[in-house]
């Protein structure tokens, strides 16, 4: 019988997006029942040698399917899997997952989820995993491990790779030497098309992302780049100088690596190469990398105004303090600043007491406004959009928007300070207390950060913090003051 | 004299991650003074002819620069400096950039952008730069257009684009539909490599990001895929169905973009086959369309934080209000209905006024620590993380973890008290309410993302809305409703 088109599409196995949550599913499953088995077995104490029998079995079942369920997934799902389950059925997956999948999964977990992954490994295992290795992984694990497996992965290393790995590990963390790799083809530009055809062929796989070829001199130094399109497209007879183009993007490895997938996003590349300052080829990035820098980033700038670090959602509870605490802390010292601020307006708050209920909202719209301008200046920053030239524009602009939200904002605020109060001067105050708090708010969402980036800092963490104290303090500040002189 | 290696690199052109700032800086300063001379002229009114003439001199000579130093950039670094200046010097540029861009510059700008262009253009110029687009790329703007310059555009197009026209304008923008393209490289199982690499040469190039090419049979049901790596290191005599992958991923056009995103970021993908129910190829995802939407999605999220959508740094100022008032003024609905609320314990703050400054430091620190668990949990809700068999286990841990920071934060809290108000019952009530209020705000960071995602709701900005709303109102109540209690 001869096969049906249809019938041999039905061998295909397709990933689908939501493969990985599935899987999940069916992981925690598992290992749910395996629980509720052990406490069974716990619980009929009367029958202890046969309780453990049946545990025993069905444990190895269980152990058996989990076991065939996570083998057979792609190695960046077992990763998803294994940061997503607490550290106990964490360990136990990780000693289910078979060996060749090691390196692969290592390389997928995130930081905190490999640490807890290698300090359970032995050393053998760990040099078992790690010497199948390129430079630039074993590069980006190291730190992680162990010096003397390291010590030991790097005896199996050819004198080239040693090389490139003391080079990988020297770069930052966030600059392109960081995240480049050394998997590159290199042809010469005087060859055909076809000669470069027939090298690949003698190949036995691209490396990865591989959409284009590098055009290098005997110097290594790089003279244009062959897209695989052009070598796909042009005759063979064509000489690799006819067809190369010479006008690519080429990084430095000590640009940061930001910069560098702000420009594969702006110009849909693929990969592109490292040179050196003498023009000379020394690696390449690629996409995957630079999406994963996109995301950390993004990651990491929404739990740092949060005044966080990335946290295993299962870590130990001490390790969350430590993540937690410094910034709760430090918001604790501004906001008793702030409320000794007020307190010095003591009298004032006696003798007409709404004014307590009052105050925290100067301060509150103080700091969202704040906020909003800030928000937008810290992504406008991000893109590179301010200079020197509209920097003053751009305040000029903030001041202004937020001159007239104030307006509409705090009349409504005059109307609920007469409500509460019965008093039309209290209404007046407010006002003119809520639009100044919201004008200092926009100035700080302005200055402070491109003060903070022009000196290399971090414009997300920091000027949040010091956007709540000025306008918590100086709210209080601004509205009893105010009222002292005009309603004492 | 023949030319060196080293001449003919000197003809390279580099694009540099920073290219499009410096260009950016070079338009600013051609502008400024552009703009310095016409403020020149006007002042010279006396000699008005002469000062004209100088001026359209210049003027003439600015924007021969500037045309020069707009069109030998790439579309993306156009669109950049479009986004970067104010609507007037926009619009100038504009008029300056060469017809043949301006398909592109439109199809890279930012919506905001995109509007203000395209309100400039005539119908001649938009129907020339759009009629150049294929199917998808039109489906993107054709919401912005004018309709008549899309019915005049559509009659141009072939059937069969008129066709995808219509099913690409028929998706979600935040669809796998709404972000794929049908250009598309196709061939048979049943030949060999040979015959796909002479097919391929015919063609004047491969459609950008093409890593792997689409086998389908005659009902263009999708069989498998051919990377381009397979094609170029297998022998030319091996059939296609011998070497292509049947272990794919495949998208569907109504999966989510974000989902694809996840999927592309996990498996480090460049292009995907996007199939309908049948199993038959209708379109792909590319990376680039995949890098656009994580760069959204992360933008979105921390404007939504904000409570903004994204905005011209440069756009009118009623703009500007539209944007931001609604967030402020439902943030002082919040902040007065906690002001109401404390309000209410007017007899209890006027016999003990200290309490008055210490309630906005239970309010605020009860904000903050509900913050750091929304964000976290709102980060593992997007991975994927959260399950139902996880969330009551998260929800423990969430609620121990604060109450340790709370134990110590309050206790810190309690001195301050205790320094400010000499009473020690002062102390352990700011100590008890503190850690309430802490817990309520460790409660609504758990419970109201995961409720508004798993009924189809961005979970990031409404529910910060909620958390406020509740740590201040609840702050005051909880604070000042113990004060009656066990102080008066």
């Amino acid at each position: 019988m001869t096969q049906t088109p249809v019938e041999s599409a039905a061998t295909v196995r397709r990933l689908d997006p939501e493969d990985a949550q599935l899987a999940l599913a069916k992981v925690q499953d598992l290992l749910h029942r395996h629980e509720l088995v052990e406490n069974l077995a716990h619980r009929q104490e009367g029958d202890d040698q046969r309780a453990e029998l049946v545990e025993s079995l069905i444990q190895r079942q269980h152990e058996a399917e989990l076991t065939a369920l996570v083998n057979d997934l792609h190695p960046a799902d077992i990763a998803f899997i294994l940061g997503s389950v607490p550290n106990v059925e964490r360990q136990m997956i990780w000693r289910l997952v078979s060996a060749e999948h090691d390196a692969d999964v290592l390389l997928e977990v995130d930081d905190w989820v490999r640490e807890s992954l290698i300090e359970a490994m032995d050393r053998q295992d760990l040099v078992a995993a790690t010497e199948s290795m390129d430079a630039d992984e074993l590069a980006d694990l190291a730190p992680d491990l162990p010096p003397d497996v390291v010590a030991e992965v790097q005896k199996g290393l050819t004198v080239e790779e040693r090389a490139r790995l003391i080079e990988a590990m020297g770069y930052p963390d966030d600059s392109v030497g960081g995240i480049m790799d050394f998997e590159m083809v290199r042809v010469r530009e005087d060859v055909s098309l076809e000669v470069v055809l027939r090298y690949l062929r003698r190949l036995p796989e691209l490396p990865d992302h591989t959409d284009q070829i590098f055009v290098v001199n005997r110097q290594d130094k790089l003279l244009g780049t062959l897209s695989l399109s052009s070598l796909l497209v042009n005759e063979p007879e064509s000489q690799v100088s006819e067809v190369m183009s010479t006008d690519y993007l080429s990084l430095n490895p000590l640009d940061s690596d930001a910069d560098a997938a702000g420009a594969f996003e702006r110009y849909d590349l693929v990969s592109a190469p490292v040179v050196d300052e003498l023009g000379r080829l020394i690696g390449r990035v690629t996409i995957a990398e630079v999406v994963d820098v996109i995301r950390e980033d993004s990651d990491e700038q929404a739990l740092s105004r949060a005044g966080m670090q990335d946290e295993d959602i299962f870590a130990p509870v001490t390790r969350a303090l430590q993540n937690r605490a410094p910034w709760l802390l430090l918001n604790l010292c501004t906001a008793a600043t702030a409320s000794f601020v007020a307190s010095r307006f003591e009298d004032t708050v006696s003798t007409i007491v709404v004014l307590a209920f009052l105050m925290s909202i100067v301060a509150g719209i103080g700091g969202n406004s704040g906020n909003q301008t800030m928000t937008l200046i810290i992504r406008a920053l991000a893109v590179g959009r301010i200079t020197d030239k509209n920097v003053w524009q751009l305040f000029q602009r903030e001041l202004l928007v937020t001159f007239m939200v104030g307006l509409v904002g705090s009349a409504i605020a005059a109307v609920f300070a007469w409500a509460i109060s019965g008093s039309i001067a209290i209404a007046l105050v407010m006002m003119a207390a809520m639009i100044c708090n919201m004008l200092i708010g926009a100035m700080i969402g302005v200055l402070v950060p491109i003060v903070r980036t022009r000196f290399g800092k971090d414009p997300a963490m920091g000027s949040s913090v010091l956007l709540t104290f000025a306008t918590d303090s100086l709210g209080f500040f601004i509205f009893l003051g105010l009222a002292t002189l005009f309603l004492l």
